[in-house]
């Protein structure tokens, strides 16, 4: 594997799943793969899962890590090709990503969308400069429309969990927050159940239709309890507007999600990728409650981090 | 041993002592025992001696090491109970403790109190929500109320100094500062002294009496010159008042140790668990010179750390 | 080797280069030397290539590396002799670089100069400071005057590029910039191209002279064409000046680097030490194209450290 930054990036999605399933068996039986390889995490916005887990599984397979906020401890990044920097840019892409590429075997990489400007955001630009201007292999920490390892330690988790000789149904719902947020988990999610054995609904309130390029196969409704209806499995997510651009459109008072609710389901797990913002996504009850997978999804972050950068050392 | 966060969590005081001196002889004798276990370091407030020293002590074990601050490099901490979490912060501690379990096989923490409720403070909220939600063994890197990993390093010093055949006399003087520091460093110091074989003298300006959970078997006086009396070890350290919780009562003009103080002393040594403000606590003349145990303290953290580590690891 | 600050510390400059390109050619062949050996990096500024090369450097002799921010994870140092330390600094150098020099075998630390007293910056006191307290030895990742693991770099990228059977021409230019920038990597690379088999040109605008002390042996000369003649290598470079202490003179418009310029110069190769300031220092087509050696220099930046670390572990 040369970059992981989709589910478009895997060959084998079932083969990954395994992979992943395997190591978390055993974690330590690849050390000798990792021997005098580096792994370096550049993060360019805060992270604790992704953080803590990508360096975990790396030191799992043998793998030295450095890691490096780079907003905090480096430079400010130029991206735009041709410019004159005059400004407050210290460092353009195109040097920061060779030289780190030269320093690391492989490169982690997280970006936050600005939410600002969809095209801009949705270009993917500063991944795809680091991509093609590092030599190294590159992981997406979670970039601007999309949190890849979040997806599949998501599917891992559904696996472990479906009921037994049946295609599960899994329901995406919005839920409400207090800021705006962007849209790369339920964008990435939708994209990875596209790819997996599962039955796909996705449930918003009017005007918070995700990009088609990501939900294809899915069914999409505004009803959510109708959307609930014998669910197997219900991920829980806010995200902002993809029409209305990086915008909160309502308070979505009556969509965060309530044992009450639940009763609909076909005995639903309850997921979401953490942070979790209580009583206003989901309820304590739910939470605390034995339906809940949200730990065992983080738990899963280091065993799908470890599936990737597993495939990507043996094709160094 | 299951957690660390005050004497009390120590079954044997002595043979946690004799464990500590042992490793300083030779610190790599038990690599083994941490191979592919991890240790995460959260650290919520500065650090120096602690982070350096807790890292090197996982190190000589053959732990791997993640440091993570998370105050700038993760989200906010939700800690109340039921919280409807619409505010300021991002992830409640329930979730951010449990998932950090599943990454680490034991976690250190450290977090300051704010010194502006004492109950609050005192209650150790977010240390007790630690160990509750998270299943690794937690190590205190400095709690509001305590520093236990300082005062096991103090108690080695001690030790190792002691003038034989005698039970030594151990004062435990207040000293200026500029701001309103924790009580934590005197707490911890005191009670441990409560349990080792010396003689605890505290002495402080009037309103600046340590809560008695802490002080109990001292003597404890306003008159610091007749505490000094024939001391063998003397540990200065300013504390705001717990009475008048987390206010500076006097600018403590003349109670800074000097050389003509320690006269009255039994050539005792001086000690202070660093960051020191010099000149102001103590002066020069005793920091720079031959009585001094500063540096020696702080030596001795490596191997307080690695002996509590070692117990815990022993114990997974 | 004790400290590595200037090329003053190194007794066999030529035995040093051919360390480092023995080390380029397997990196990994000391990895025994290091073991039970700690690096510790302290930053008081930004650092991308200089952090995550030494640290790779340090790894691959099996080291490990504690890194610390001091500025943001740790306390404001204090560096005055006899201070009564009442203000915003809360530790003594003399306590924080005994301490740190105890947990770590090696020490390394950037500090960049204020540029606003000429005299406090070339004392080096911060740096003197560290050798002073702390029995570590000291490698300087960037002090107030010099960058020598940049100009050792350099001079490995200049070995490996050398027309055969020549003593190179090499022409150090200075460039605009839009902040006023330290003189140290000017300094350091007149100060070991001096001692190297090369025959050195430095050219800028008047008033950007730099310190005798470093250019000895030099031609300088504020005609950058008539410099530029026959060069094999031009190392381009802004900085403030040091006459006019830490002042930016001129805008330098028409000092600027560009493909125009380079033909005068015997197909010179083009250095630099990176962040650069695209189009403003450097232009993009030289930077993107087949003379730019920058990226080269950088991934020398790994052995050059590691060159140097070695040498201090085998005199440990």
């Amino acid at each position: 594997m040369k970059k992981f930054t989709s589910v478009q990036d895997v060959a084998d999605l079932n083969g990954l799943v395994k992979e992943a399933l395997h190591l978390k068996e055993n974690p330590y039986q690849y050390k000798k793969l990792g021997e005098n390889k580096t792994l370096g995490l550049i993060f360019l916005n805060p992270s604790l899962r992704t953080r803590l887990s990508t360096q975990k599984a790396a030191l799992n397979l043998g793998m030295n890590v450095m890691v490096m906020n780079l907003d905090k401890e480096g430079w400010a990044l130029e991206t735009q090709d041709g410019a004159v920097m005059n400004g407050t840019t210290v460092e353009h892409i195109k040097e920061a990503a060779a030289v780190m590429g030269q320093y690391c075997d492989i490169l982690g990489i997280r970006s936050f969308p600005k939410l600002q400007n969809r095209e801009e955001d949705y270009s993917e630009d500063l991944l795809q400069q680091f991509i093609s201007y590092s030599k190294a292999p590159i992981v997406s920490l979670e970039s601007a429309t999309r949190h890849p390892l979040q997806s599949l330690a998501d599917l891992l988790t559904i696996n472990e969990n479906s009921p037994a000789g049946k295609r599960p149904k899994v329901v995406l719902t919005w839920a409400p927050h207090v800021k705006a947020i962007p849209q790369c988990v339920a964008n990435s999610f939708a994209e990875w159940m596209g790819q997996a054995d599962v039955d796909l609904v996705i449930t918003h309130p009017e005007g918070y239709e995700l990009s088609e390029e990501f939900t294809a196969g899915a069914t999409v409704t505004t009803d959510q309890q109708e959307a609930l209806e014998r669910a197997d499995f219900v991920y829980v997510k806010n995200w902002s507007s993809y029409q209305d651009y990086g915008k909160v459109l309502t308070d979505g008072k009556g969509w965060m999600l309530t044992d009450e609710k639940l009763e609909a389901t076909h005995n639903a797990k309850v997921m979401h990728c953490l942070p979790v913002r209580r009583n206003v996504e989901l309820s304590d009850e739910i939470l605390d409650g034995a339906c809940s997978l949200v730990l065992e999804q983080a738990n899963n972050r280091t065993y799908a981090a470890q599936a990737v950068l597993k495939q990507m050392l043996e094709s160094l």
